[in-house]
């Protein structure tokens, strides 16, 4: 890790360059227009109307997910101080390439039609849900890493997503339409073993970069609002149609106004002289949808969900205040954005909630809606005790292969050829991006004078 | 009112605690899925398709709804300088109170069945409109007040709004799908009675916060774009399916657009040197979605919905310009977003435009059609006109409920145990929030100088 | 173009209320609501459900549209560090006027109806579209032209685009969803022109202000995201239902992420010591949006898709390095925002891609889909190869009507009555705008001392 491997200039071209020229040849060899994207294969169908297209019933979740993807996880970032370009730009960066990776990595797993990945607005979906994995490991992560680590980190782990996904959903069984398990939980775990690995002893060299200010504290909150608010149609874009969709949004919305009501309580109680802080707020008040990402889908009640999303605002809080310090003091994880609380705790919680919820359901309360949550169950093959088992070793499944992966991967990422940043030079833009001045504050008087010069003189 | 009662380590827990446990045994106790979220029920239900599921028709809506709440009104309120994270924050924990109370009191009043509620989508929305009206009213006392007076008043507010929402749609058989009456006036003038009853003849301690600085006005426009946008959508979440929801949208952006025309207009011509005042765009040009909330389903016509709106900006600017400085001179009315010449002037028109619109209205206009927008009228229990005076009644309800609930929970507010700020202290997020600094000002010199050194080292 | 001038006390009333008094007029006799959102005509149709209206198929893209033009358009142009309240502001005045007139002039050519033209999601769709261009058009002549002179460009331009696209759509019959050509061709090439001709030599006065601060750059993030996420609902929002739209909001996604992969490397590539420069992803990201506009609704294929928006990357970042230079120094044309390589280059390689595209076409690939995407081609009128002649001379056509209509409305606007300002205070808000202080600086060393000192008294 020298410091004149930062320097861009070259390796972030190549890696670019050669990453989308791989994807576009994979693309024309593997990828076609399923049958609802396709021109021919949807006029040979019979449709009893136009708006039988998935995309009617998908598209207005897709583009809120795209939202979370993009603003929400980019300006969630932007809390630090001197980071907001590496946030939002690097963010909008490892995305644009995840998506398209993803497509290809769960497509190879579960999308192949006749040697040929079938794609629509629901592989998109899933497309999307993989990239945010990613962006959660990114935010453990985040500004300590180039740019090309990201990349690099981002190929391994959507890669790792879609065999975790692969083995949860068609080898064990497990629904986990909002992803507490596959995304969330896969992707803290992840990005904190990453962290773990790529330990720094002399971060405290960039300490005083690793904070925020007033307004990037502002900014943060634009990227927590569009997260809290889309994620009823997070948990619910790709569970059945009718009322499966209907019931995970409302399902996520309780949960997460008791979880916010949770964070405001535990954050008074627990920080500085009771006051708020902007960190649980931020963070802690999005954890009810993580911990109903399982269970939302199913029959879980709207009083249900308040409970789930109750604990997990309390767990989150209790997580940076306490669980935080130790973790980088005893453990040396430096979790920068605290992914631990938001999505680690809060998605083992939504995993085991999903299991007791499984295991509970019965004819009585889903009747035909059975075979949309738990088609097995409903076709008898298995009981609903032994579908809450099923989703009990996805967890486990999924924590082993997060730790593991993230071992190796970051490993891989300790090569010295990535151009990541010196102790001394973390969370600073300055390292990647051309970075303007702020508002002019040296001649901001004389310019004061100016203006008011001017415009005295346009007055008279 | 004492200094020490601001500090919220133990109030703010004990009632954000309290209130969530009621929330979730009144809900245990009350609540359940409707027809469309129920596994059970949809699967049971003779559908011809997943999309006649309520979910397709107003989830969309629902969603736009969501982000005015959450970021629209939350972002509008950062206008002031030193209350960003007060304004956001506080919004963002009183309306998470404020929907799950909503679905709980206007349930009792007009969701039973067989002893319990019966929520979906369509909930959802009523929920979130009458948060809208508390946020509404928070803009009124917004700088002045505590969070656990903010949550006191969330809980007396959404039980009158109930009430009154109950009396005009359900007794009087009044039109209001978006809320000219129920939300904005209803919200305006309860909010503009209680800073009046906590009226602080000192005030003027605090003026030099009460301002705006240049990026917070930039942070407002946020929340003022996006409820423009999304006023079509909040004006027509909840009216019938088919034409209706497609008319009001379309009513409500000609509404918006001319209103804006009027108010760049206005002030222009009343403001300081023919330059424009930013309180009048972020305000005055969202006058139209509020004065077209009543008529705004009806066969309004473009046109004519093109005039309200044009009024509206106007009354609203002038408002503003005028109205203000006297309310608070001689009324005592400290109204810090003047909700007065968003929401109350323009709820008023609104409302009076609404009843105009129901007493001209034909068979001839509607056709069949008038089934959904006048059911009374449709049938033939009543004739137009008389929809007319039922509008003009409700106005009048809604103006005395409003007033008079206000009064009362303004003098519950002055109770000297909520943690209001001190008349010095007022619009000031230290008071609540740990506040971090601007920018390390201080050594941002130095800071400038250790990037240029690091930087050249690098490129060395 | 005096000082004196650009004082707007009553010019600007004048035009606001003069433009609005006509609009209003001319609505109340030419526009009436279409089948879909007319309470009569809807409910005498034969529908065999609810969810045929046209709402439902479109007016979720609506608002993505929508977003894009008021949230995108505005808060893109907000990077310069003074023009942030000019920019989201007047984006918002001439958005206002654009829709409304665009209603009207599109009506005229294609949306008549015995006489009257008849409105609904759809024209509402084009209205903003056709806002779009002229929002890209202001791109160019940023921070250099007065709210009044933007009105009467907004006018002059609607109408010329409303021409234009009668001719390609309606006597031409090429295609053209997303807008390559209608849309970004037109407006890219309409306001470089406009810009030529308002040329200022003495514009370097004005220099140390066309620049950005740190925060400016974060504002303008808002817009280039909000814009690269919802452009798949743009390309899509106007195509025929079903597979089409589907198609086309797919194709649109990856030729974005593509181009977002090759914006960051070039970047890197091109700019000053391998460091990504903020202009270039702001605004070079978003060409594959762009470039995909013609194409995105035709069988383009997926990595078809991703290898245009690869290439609109390379040609938009490439543009901003050499060519905006000699563009301002040779050919005198000051682009501000560098619409040329966000919009014109990448909207020609569109109009090019699309006009490719179509000559290959075939009913192999297309089935019975054909009549959907190209009607004359499948009703065997004309084959597929003049299709592609078709758009081509589409191409030709928009450029000639742009430039020769950009040079007419440029000298239009050098009348000196509409108040732009002198060249040593462009890009400057408190021309225009009445502008808050910075954070009150001045005492703010005074301010955080006696904060501190409020904060311990409440604290003991």
């Amino acid at each position: 890790m020298t410091d004149a491997a930062t320097n861009m200039r070259l390796k972030l071209p190549i890696i670019c360059f050669i990453l989308q020229i791989i994807l576009i040849i994979l693309f024309a060899t593997l990828v076609q227009y399923d049958h609802d994207t396709d021109a021919a294969a949807w006029h040979n169908g019979n449709h009893t109307s136009e708006s039988e297209n998935d995309f009617y019933y998908r598209y207005p979740s897709f583009q809120d997910v795209h939202v979370m993807i993009f603003i929400g996880f980019g300006f969630l970032m932007t809390f630090l101080q001197r980071y907001g370009f590496s946030s939002v730009g690097f963010n909008f960066l490892i995305a644009s390439f995840a998506l398209q990776w993803a497509t290809l990595m769960q497509g190879f797993f579960h999308g192949m039609h006749g040697g040929k990945i079938h794609i629509g607005v629901e592989s998109m979906i899933n497309a999307d849900f993989c990239t945010g994995a990613v962006l959660i490991s990114f935010g453990a992560v985040l500004g300590k890493t180039s740019p090309i680590q990201l990349l690099v980190m981002a190929m391994f782990e959507v890669t790792l997503f879609a065999v975790n996904e692969f083995i949860l959903l068609s080898t064990l069984g497990a629904k986990d339409a909002g992803g507490s398990m596959t995304i969330h939980t896969f992707g803290a775990y992840f990005g904190l073993m990453v962290t773990r690995v790529l330990y720094r002893p002399n971060l405290d060299k960039s300490k005083h970069r690793n904070s925020s200010v007033y307004h990037s504290d502002l900014f943060a909150m634009i990227g927590t609002v569009f997260l809290w608010m889309y994620w009823p149609s997070f948990n619910s874009a790709v569970t059945a149609h009718g009322d499966d969709q209907h019931r995970t949004a409302m399902n996520t919305y309780y949960s997460l106004a008791a979880c916010t009501m949770a964070t405001y309580g535990m954050s008074a109680l627990t920080a500085h002289d009771g006051k708020l802080d902007m960190v649980h707020i931020q963070n802690a008040a999005l954890a009810g949808g993580v911990a109903a990402g399982t269970a939302g889908e199913m029959m879980l009640t709207p009083y249900g969900s308040m409970i789930v999303g109750f604990l997990a605002g309390i767990i989150s809080v209790l997580g940076f205040k306490f669980l935080t310090p130790i973790l980088e003091e005893k453990l040396k994880i430096q979790d920068t954005c605290g992914v631990h609380n938001l999505h680690g705790m809060p998605g083992v919680l939504g995993a085991i909630v999903g299991a007791v919820t499984a295991a509970v359901a019965t004819t009585d309360v889903y009747g035909k809606g059975m075979a949309d949550v738990f088609p097995d169950v409903a076709s008898g093959e298995i009981g609903a005790s032994y579908q809450g088992v099923r989703q009990a070793i996805s967890l486990a499944v999924t924590l082993g292969i997060a730790l593991l992966g993230g071992l190796i991967v970051g490993f891989i990422l300790k090569l010295p050829v990535f151009g990541a940043p010196s102790d001394a030079i973390c969370y600073e833009d300055s390292i990647y991006w051309e970075v303007p001045g702020e508002e002019e504050e040296a001649h901001d008087g004389q310019l004061a004078a100016v203006r008011t010069t001017e415009t005295e003189k346009l007055n008279n």
